[in-house]
């Protein structure tokens, strides 16, 4: 779902914005002859992501550089091991470097945070989701790099799918519970057929009104661990029940343990640090 | 330095990607007359940065949308500072808000880090400065988000500076020490005589023959606090000092006191977690 | 749904198109200072849409142009109706005069055509729907067009929700009823949350498999008006269905009075001509 | 004329719109490795449009999928027709389908239509030209399938020649005759040398004072057959004639046998309807 | 003919180059709150040309600077003339000062060589036009330019008018007369009706072939003096003749003198000299 | 320096400045099939720059076509030096010639007077620098034609050195000596240590504050010899001296013999005339 037409247009914009006019050290204290051979190598141990996108920022400096990858997107590495081999001119290697870097990086260490987070919740049946906390211009990379950690995507954009929030119902319905459910279901009468509706809810009892206006997921707000699970028995099936907030490593079992089908965690994207990666270059 | 042109085109870019053919949920359950007054507030203490980011969220989505700002950047707050109040349609208002926060909790958090880096090394004449470890796309956003913490910028990318690595010097004299300052006194030759040449150097027999060569600053790469000290001494104000590698919250502090001028930190930029901003909305 | 952004994109890309290098006639025959005031006439009756983009044509033109509609999109009209009037330089008035009819012409043909269906159907419950077969370049305003006239939009790209055609479906399953089941089961899995999946079918004994599989809506492609009948029975009620294929003005009632819930209409977009509108230019 | 960057940069833009971040179904439901082969057959018989488009969309999508054509641009063809060959990946093929289809049955449709025309006009001397009333941001294409059809094209656009309409006399002038000489005649002196003039006219009695103010071409607007022939014979040669208005498959050919040159039909490429063009796939 | 959007266009791309991350020297030297005036000045006669460009320099970095053209495009002006008055934060004003400069230096400087060298040739009927030998990307500022001073423009660019030269002609005949006729006859039928028809000659035999074909402008390239007014009395007022090549401020008025209608000067904008404008700022 | 990327923005805007939707001399002209050998031929001595951007005009507007360089960047040449040979499709060919051209022929103008001026200062330790007086949006490739010609570059933008110009230091200090160095020192310690800082000075009382404040350059504006003298004298090597104002082919050397470092000249890239190129196209 990353095609070369995004990626490279992200690519081009960094190189433009790393290299406006050109490499100055290269430039003047490389031969132009000078060959390097670089490794792509683990500082510490991870989930790997953006190879392609490192692939990329060498193609856009030169495009007779090459790029070998030696992991394949969602592969789980040790430090040390060699990610990919970086070979060509030794101008153009080290023009390309940074921007290939800063790519992976953050994309490796998105991959990392969500595969720790999957990896809390296994076996329950519940799915780590991403939202729509991302960099700005960076949301196509940040969801591919969730995928690789093996978590789900949660909507795109607010052009894909409703989230109606605590924000929306307010103005909507003003806190009565029968008319909540008018509301709503005046709403959604408006909407493409192929919309998805999904209900944030801080309290359960707006969870019926919700669900009787056709909600197809309902997310659960904020909640105790003792409400996640009234609200998963209250909801029984009849919509998609979604956790979110106040969701960390450290909680993240307990809130799946109560039985919901989808956690979302904004840290994924808005606070997962640059993985340790590092290119070890050999100038020939 | 960040121009209203810079400032345009990135959140353009950024509501272009958060919603490409408009937000379904306001269109669909919002009156269009609804009006809303929502306040950006503090979850919990930093520094303010990204105010006309922000403001620019709402402007490009709606200009009827007005945003006063309660902070300036660059000011510290604590939890619960009211930042800015936004104030029109309600649908617009709930349409920017996602792009606002992504870019300001970003900044802030930037912002935030490097103030508490920068008090650190209170008193000690050494500067905090970023790298080019920064996101794509982003790097003019987040070098502003460092001098909103007090720190300072480094070179702004690969066209504005020199920084000569080991792996130029590698290719450059293979470690002779006369054959490298030959090396560097011909590249500099051919540089602009308004480039800052800055070398980094990985061990104290290589500042010599760096300095022969005419550098303005050298870069002491991954020094004991001790090597650290002798380079200090050593280059003696022949040119300015800068450290990096193995800096944390916990190790700055010492390293400042070593003596040098310049202390350069990636994590600024490529690690800090987002700043937790709220946007509470009341419908009118 | 038509944000200010993608309007001026829109308009600002069909006047350079227009005058790359501004209008020789208005500049050569024309005084600077010469003034008109023009009407947008309705030369026959119709639904109108598109005013917003025909203002833009003379805004970005000219600022100083102003326009006054006479009619709001989604209005019915008679022939002569004045749906706009326009007053300025003459020779801006004249230069923009183009792009905005060419816009506006074919959006109020859109939304015509589709009013005209949207009629045909009244009573019966069916939605008329618009399908991805759009002027490339074009889609939010044609899917604007679409609402002018009473209809709905369908998903808008590939991105936002799944259509499983017959394609699919044959490399899914070779026609294996379990297998099919089986295999859109997995591919469901892998989606988000918040995807709606339709799916395509060409004969009744498809739907139960695809039920099986928990598609929100299936499509009967091309079925016999009896066909349409047992699929709607067959269904009943467990997922929204979709009628296609051989819609046309002639047979649009009866394949809504089988009980679909959905009929997608190719020609509302892909055939429909330009409403004749005319702008009758006073000179001042 | 319509060159590979003209292809590249409108294609782009309807696979952006198409697919802003990715083809959910084929992602979800089709394996990576899985192959396709596809025909593009014709359903209906008419002239071929766009070939190079078409291939450019999968192109763009893919540049491992393959496209041969079956047709050239401008040939006619039969219902059934295969007029390309469509391998590679199943995904790309299905992701890259609908951009491919609306371009050239929009293009095809247009060279349809114009061929009827022609046909109509045959032997009688007179060409098919079309207007600006084209679809914003797709002029070129709808020029190229005008070209297709056998027709030939008006002036591009504002910028290359010269159009002096109703209005442009009525400011000019004011209707008297040898102040509308001399009026057309200063604005002439204005232009560039290689500035084609064409003038409007109303009424028989204003063809003498444009013709002596040297205008390239007359166009009889809206004129009666028995005025179109006095038009012929009054301007006698001393300009290109043009008809205009009024002009449909029913009156064309009475229209051409009055012994005008010029036939501008807007309906060309403002209301052709899409040439039904399927794409079918066989999964490998 | 200068759009705004065209000059935005041009001037954005301008202040993006100058400063792509803001003007270090105003930001660290000049008080946020110091505002300036400063005076467009001549530093040497000539004719001005560039007035909005200038003016949207200063609006583009900071819309709050005032800019109050002091002479219309087109004006002569003395040594010492106040052609601009801007006022402002200074910190804005010298910021754009340099993009302003360099656009309305070349462009004065274009406009004053044109009006040079139509100064040279008045009374004598013949006009003074510009080639497609202008800057990359500045064509409409050049050409704009062009006509302030005085003369005109030919052809934009390929698309919009014929130009038939020695190359052409070599594959179109090799040099036999008749085979010219027949084949230029050819091309001219397969173009729009609107294009106008200009064949280079380089020698008197090719005049009667090329006006049997229809050219509309005949260009005598490189002739001598005696040639050109041959070449004169044979076309005879059949086509409009344009004399090419060997043209400087010296041999100008005698082509001019030889009767032919057109002289065309690529000088005037490949090797115009900018004109000497300064900015005297004076810091309030 | 001159990436492809950059290249190949600049020439494609070109391209289609030239020919926004075709050429239509050589589409109605010439035959499909015919090829074409044409040669870049000096009509001038000259130093060549621009070989790179000359092929991308072919490579551009046609894959197929192939150039071959006779020359590099920076070579000098004699008249009816063969600088490059272009092969392929006669339409291509004549197609590409003006933008090429119009590129290879600037840029060598700027090379051959850099060359002449580097020449004059021969042996005198000067060098000859360039201004932001450039072309808007050429920069990069005047620079690079600079640098062609044996010239150095001086500051790229705004944004990557500090020039204090009599501007900045009337509103820093008024004229007072100490308060000018406190006021620079002030400024000086806000910029990121990697700047450059370049003052301009207008008489000789003006070094020792601004060298007392640290300065890295020191420019004496438009100084007489003596002065220069003297100014180089006083600095006696505690910064780089530059030489700007009043800078002729004529004056250079009396300049560079006063024993300043650098020289720049405005003219090399403002006032440069184009080198006379042609292209001798023999159609095959």
């Amino acid at each position: 779902m990353l095609t070369a037409q995004i990626i490279e247009r992200a690519v081009a914009t960094a190189l433009e914005e790393d290299a406006p006019w050109g490499d100055l050290t290269s430039t003047a204290f490389l031969p132009a002859g000078a060959t390097a051979r670089a490794e792509l190598v683990a500082r510490e141990a991870g989930v790997f992501s953006g190879g392609a996108v490192f692939a990329a920022a060498f193609a856009l400096t030169d495009p007779q550089v090459s790029v070998e990858l030696g992991a394949a997107d969602g592969d789980a590495f040790a430090p040390g091991a060699v990610l990919a081999v970086v070979e060509g001119s030794a101008r153009s290697v080290l023009t390309g470097e940074r921007v290939g870097l800063n790519f992976t990086q953050r994309m490796s260490g998105v991959a990392t945070l969500t595969a720790r987070y999957v990896e809390e919740v296994s076996q329950t049946g519940a799915r780590i989701v991403d939202t729509r906390k991302t960099t700005p211009g960076l949301r196509a990379f940040e969801r591919h790099a969730v995928r690789c950690g093996g978590g789900f995507n949660h909507r795109f954009s607010l052009s894909d799918a409703v989230m109606a929030k605590d924000n929306h119902l307010a103005v909507l319905a003003g806190g009565d519970a029968s008319e909540l459910t008018a509301a709503l279901r005046a709403g959604i009468a408006r909407l493409p057929h192929t919309t998805h509706v999904e209900v944030e809810v801080d309290r359960l009892a707006q969870i019926e009104p919700v669900l009787a206006a056709g909600a197809h997921t309902i997310m659960l707000d904020n909640f105790s661990l003792d409400d996640l699970r009234r609200g998963v028995e209250l909801i029984a099936g009849r919509a998609i029940v979604e956790a979110s907030g106040g969701v960390s490593l450290e909680t993240v079992r307990a809130i799946a343990e109560t039985g919901v089908d989808v956690i979302s965690v904004g840290a994924l994207t808005h606070s997962a640090r640059a993985l340790d990666l590092g290119l070890d270059v050999r100038v020939g």
